[in-house]
């Protein structure tokens, strides 16, 4: 049973081009003019792109006793339902726990899931067995990408010497570190003094992690990674500062990678400073929304490529959940949902406004994230003999964002309201047909792991420079006696 | 008659991988593994790469009374020789000249051409002619792509209204305009006081050229180019200054892309310091070189993104030629050679390493360039349907470069003892074996014109862009009568 | 008759404290506890502080065919009426005429000053008449600054090689040179498109010289500057860019400084919005108000002393001649007041909220200057030997800013309706009390002409290292016979 | 007994005037002309300067047991020769230890003091004993400057969350926090990397802390200083990412000041490459010797702003003391001499070559100092009331610098074999003669403390912003009941 797109334009992250594609056996086996199959998805005045991956997301995460609202099943549904056909989610060991363990606990969670998914895996402590498991999860278990947090002080939050200790062993094993950069020390002081001083609703979230924090952690990882020989990939930047940080290290010949979410693209603090608490709490996440500013730099990022992949960092929590911090902002749940929403909003204030092209949508949305994370071009192309994962986005079929239509299981949408001028007319994972003229078959289960190798071509030739620059020591002769 | 590159490793601007590529009527016509073709090229322990495209060259160039010494049969046999299989040259009318015209001369002089070429049209004056002429161009000569000089001050150089109305109209056709940013006037005081000073030597060329002269015409440029509503390609990107330029746009969401030329990434301005005046003299080209520090700079840009393309600027005059500037700088003929030496010097610097990868190798000396200037994927791809432009380069076939052993016509090599670790095993132009087994065959006549046509996807994407932010009245009523 | 200011805080660029200033003969003659003299003049809770010197102003300045409506005589009064007790006003020499005449011109005007004046010199065209009439000017008459146009084309711009030339002049004869950075030719275009396209009102003055046209003319400005040897003064500096060019050029060790004005400190672009044509086209100066962004930039660099004074370029014209320019933007006459405002609303928007202290405050509206300018510290210091020219701040004197009670001559004030927290309770101009109480005394032609001699001790230091870094040509022996 | 210094030209912060100084009861109670005292000090052809004012020492530093060579005797003779009248030392209280007790202990040393000298007080560790101690410091013991460490880890390092507590300390009392700004962490593991790879020579000293080290910590200490609500005085600036930190904040108004050595000035990291381990043992420092490029941004700092003093970090260790570490880098006790030698050095490279003028000469040496630290116009000043602390610098007494004839009681020189243009002929402290016509009478126990209050200007102006612009709560109602 063939299935074959046609009347199409193709839209990758290099080219555009009409052509029809051919699926068989989950993979795409053929690319032209005039293809045939048993199945036929009419593509017309539509674009074939890669399906888009989330290389950013938090399912069924453990919080205070509960879990982020959005499972593996749910969370997948509404990837799907939004044209993403791939999630990396992060498996978080407790300080103290093996990361093998916690690798366990992720897969008993996604099993369920309706699209294919992959992990990175947070080092919240460090230590010996950390130091070994890494090496077990790199060459075994297909991670090749480290999470660590600089926030989140007294949970998951690592030092300098650990972060300097685990990005040596990334650069060791050919894997790449990826941060959550704030500085969790500030962060808790201010969150102390705020709090102590009667700010207690959802804006003091905000007030509590101002861009500073963030540009300063960017700044400081990126240091430590390069002392390590190591390349970074920094999670949700969300600001002009820590952006800059990215941009004068490239300047300098590091290489580094940021994440914008598309929530920081699109949406700014203002929100925080609605009446009514639900709204604001509803929007809290780390980092907190930006204003124009940072929008305007983080775009500029996408277009000249300082900026490489869009997220959503979807971490859904209900209201209901959210309400655990009234009367203390420090104890709403961080997170938002996004995953279904993330490709007809970027498309809507990006490509509709000339911000970027579209083969920098995919770009972003797709194929730069598959590179980085060196699952390219199994994932993130329209090549033959890749996974068919593939969204067909319909540039006329407007939609409005509501939390009433929505895959996600939370009870609001933070786009609540907005208009999008795309949606998927089509979605398929691996050959499935998750999205079917616009309806939603999204097939519990269906997903798959996808492995993924170290010593991707990048950290490769970092590794060949820093080993041809390393300090060499002087020569020398008659050297004198050891003082007392 | 078909023919296999078998066995070899495909390197293209985004994968690496095993695969045979079969060519048939001077197209890709199949990549896989096995397969079988009436000629067979061997290519094991060889990379596969899309043959290079330089960007920048003046063949055959008119220059006081004669004409720097490569022309387009010799030049493009150095090209091939190189692994470059496509040239870009520039059409040169005199100010008061049709561009209609200068493109007939040049139409003359590129029949000999051993591999493809396309052309920058200079704007070398204004007027309505020019702007008649500029649309013809583009829409039936399938030229996309203007250059301006803001240096050669009373040759050249065009003003900065000059710039702003012929980036205007680049806007309105979907075309791009290049700029070779030197301030002309400054460049021109500089050289007489050195003159008058007693600096006459070749060393004096680069006393009058300092980066700043460079970066201040870069950043002016990139201004003009914004208020028109016209991205910018600024060749020959030497230094910092001109790079932060381009960086700084960069960051305010402009589109702009350097290119640095292989001789600034390599060579330094001590050349202009030797005591021998010939071999200082055959180093002069605009801009000259500069030292490590903006070379270190350069390489940064490349690897990050902030550059884009590297080129030339081949301009070969003999030695007897440089030597008309005895006694005066300005006299010498600016420009040296490089046409079949930038691949295996790239590769030696930059592959070798680690500073750049080897897909990021294929994208700055091909890829790029096709997607810049719009003729990707004929040119710059190893795809099915493209060109078969390709170079089986041997990464293991050193050879120390030589003025001795050079295909170019002219007597000395600027890269002469240079050890380059990788050499072309085959070059083929359109399916032609041009270098087989590492021998030359170009064929004289062969190159074919590549047209390229306007309205590429950032043009597109940047004039919604701006359509969408241009200014607009401000709604009054009762405005009052209008004074004295 | 000696005067004594008892009771009061010296507030001094670099130092606070308590003391009594005895003043005789228009010079102060002591400083310190319990002095005594003829008169007593009680600064109780008041500031004593050097008078404000304004950098910037055009009085009487010719305009199509009328005048500025502020002349020596009313703007003086304006001036000492807000503090200011020094105002240097530029002569406009058109293109051809001789420096000299027009210095006569402005000398037949400044007569009827009624606080000390000093003048710049435009330089508004370029010939051997002008080269040698700024030695005279310099070495005769006093004037050690030259101001040069980048914008007004047509009019008093000049090009990059005249630039270039009095720039060097001004470096052999140990001046300073001072730009008014817009890209002209670009404005012009612009302004012609805007015009075309319906874009008429007041506003379009601001969408013709965006930032971006400021930044790179400052850029290029500073460029210039640095190959002619010389420092350089900018003038109005309004935003980001072009603070970003002066930060950019100290960084690399240039000798440059920056003016913001007080409007751009505090006004902004939504003034071009207002419904009301008059109260928009009021507004109408060059560069145009910007946003709170660009403030914020200007403020820090206050601060952080990468920007030097601030101005008024107070040229005021009355709404009947803003007039002109109804239904054509480009005919608004350029220019707003402020000499009477700028210590007044500089000390409430910056003192009273702690962005800059009040030495700073002293600094960048006095003393700043009169080093930069020369003639310090005969003006711009509280010091035995100086000129009395002393502004008595009371802090706690309140006002109200309007029309209806100004000293300048025209019918609107850019700050109508903002209350300052601070107005002079005395003002001496050389030992007359101008402001007595707060009751303005000006005494028309009371000013002085401020001779200002060249070689400041910036300029001599930066020549020093210039010659120490000037090219040195390359001993070279067997250099070739000259080439064809 | 007063004494006059005749026939000099007086050379301050802003000012260079002829005129006598002179002097009684250790401060200047007139200057002018002609005037006559008891004793007479010939000051023709000499600059009358404000005696030069060290931040940064460390005399009779407790070390491993042994204490660093030049106390409080040695060292502030050896500054008296060298022109500099005022030291400011740090008291170093072990972790667990009062800082009145640390007081105590530096009391006891500081007896034998020659010249006069302050303290800053380190905070080497945090708790509530901490925390009232600075109160007690700041107000009754006249120290309003706290110096933390982030590098010197196990030692004297502090980590965020104490630099935090202890800057927000500082913004309440209105202190002003100093860091050596290295990454503690990353020196440790660099380090220990070094010496297992064997590389365990002092060239290794350099590799462990390189510039993006102390770039790092500078960015972070600025961050956190400012969500502390303190302005920030960083210690040794020895490199462009430093210095690019300060800028940056400073760009965004942040109250930064930056402290480069004479030996980053002058000297660079290939001293660390001699072949004489003595040799670079003895240059070994934090942060050590950059190179050309980071000088160069030094010395743009200081000419335009971005940068504010010239220090020394003096601590001197002999050659049997720095052989500690022969075999292990690590060991090497950290330390060179400079008192001495600033001021001719400075004069030497700053004033001869016209990087810097004199009056920047002496704000960088004294006044500077003296303003930040709020001493001024008590020291740092030739004004009538404040101490004779006064450097009378021969232009024309030439001398080239060496271990055999300085005062400091190490045997050797970093700057050895440096000639230096100009020397002092006479230096006062508190207007006895220290220097008589070059010869050096220093008077062991002659220096007395300077208190210092805290609320200097700057604390002041920066603490009304940081009210003014503190974090707001929200107005709410209907805030819903608390979740779970």
């Amino acid at each position: 049973m063939t299935k074959v797109i046609k009347n199409g334009t193709v839209v990758t992250a290099d080219l555009t081009y009409k052509a029809d594609v051919l699926i068989d056996g989950g993979k795409i086996i053929e690319i032209g003019p005039d293809l045939s199959g048993d199945e036929v998805l009419d593509a017309t005045d539509c674009f074939v792109m890669p399906g888009g991956i989330d290389p950013h997301t938090h399912l069924e995460m453990p919080f205070m006793g509960t879990y982020s609202a959005d499972d593996f099943a749910t969370g997948t549904r509404a990837a799907l339902a939004g044209g993403t056909t791939m999630v990396v989610d992060f498996c978080l060991p407790s300080p103290g726990d093996s990361l093998l363990d916690a690798l366990k606990v992720w897969d008993n969670k996604s099993g369920r899931a309706a699209c294919d998914y992959s992990y990175h895996m947070a080092i919240t402590w460090w230590g010996e067995q950390v130091f070994d498991d890494m090496k077990t999860i790199t060459e075994e278990h297909g991670i090749n990408t480290f999470k660590h947090f600089m926030a989140y002080k007294g949970a998951l939050m690592v030092n300098d010497d650990e972060l300097y200790a685990s990005f040596k062993r990334c650069a060791e094993l050919g894997a790449t570190p990826l941060v959550h950069a704030e500085n969790g020390d500030v962060v808790a002081e201010l969150t102390a003094k705020l709090l102590a001083e009667g700010n207690t609703g959802p804006e003091a979230h905000a007030y509590s992690r101002p861009p500073q924090v963030e540009g300063e952690a960017t700044n400081r990882a990126i240091m430590i990674a390069d002392m390590a020989g190591a390349p970074l990939y920094v999670v949700h930047t969300s600001c002009e500062e820590s952006h800059e940080a990215i941009r004068r290290a490239k300047m300098q010949g590091k290489r580094v990678w940021g994440e914008p979410l598309v929530q920081h693209l699109v949406l700014d603090e203002s929100e925080y400073f609605n009446e009514d608490w639900d709204h604001a709490a509803r929007r809290v996440m780390s980092p907190p929304f930006r204003n124009k500013q940072h929008q305007d730099s983080l775009w500029a990022g996408l277009a000249s490529g300082t900026l490489s992949c869009v997220a959503t960092d979807h971490c859904a929590f209900t209201t209901d959940q959210k309400r655990y911090g009234v009367g203390d902002f420090s104890k709403i749940p961080n997170g938002t949902g996004g995953l279904e929403d993330r490709l007809p909003v970027l498309w809507t204030y990006g490509v509709e406004t000339g911000r970027i092209t579209m083969n920098e949508f995919v770009a972003v949305t797709s194929t730069n994230i598959a590179k980085i994370l060196n699952c390219y071009p199994k994932k993130g192309a329209i090549l033959v003999g890749a996974d068919a994962d593939i969204v067909v986005m319909d540039p006329n079929a407007k939609k409005t964002i509501s939390a009433s239509t929505q895959a996600s299981a939370i009870d609001y949408n933070v786009f609540e309201g907005v208009e999008v001028s795309a949606t998927p007319r089509y979605v398929l994972t691996r050959g499935y047909v998750a999205v079917d003229n616009g309806e939603l078959k999204a097939k519990e289960g269906h997903g798959e792991f996808v492995a993924r190798d170290p010593n991707g071509t990048v950290n490769t030739a970092l590794s060949k420079w820093k080993d041809l620059t390393a300090p060499r020591p002087v020569e020398r002769t008659g050297i004198p006696a050891t003082g007392v």
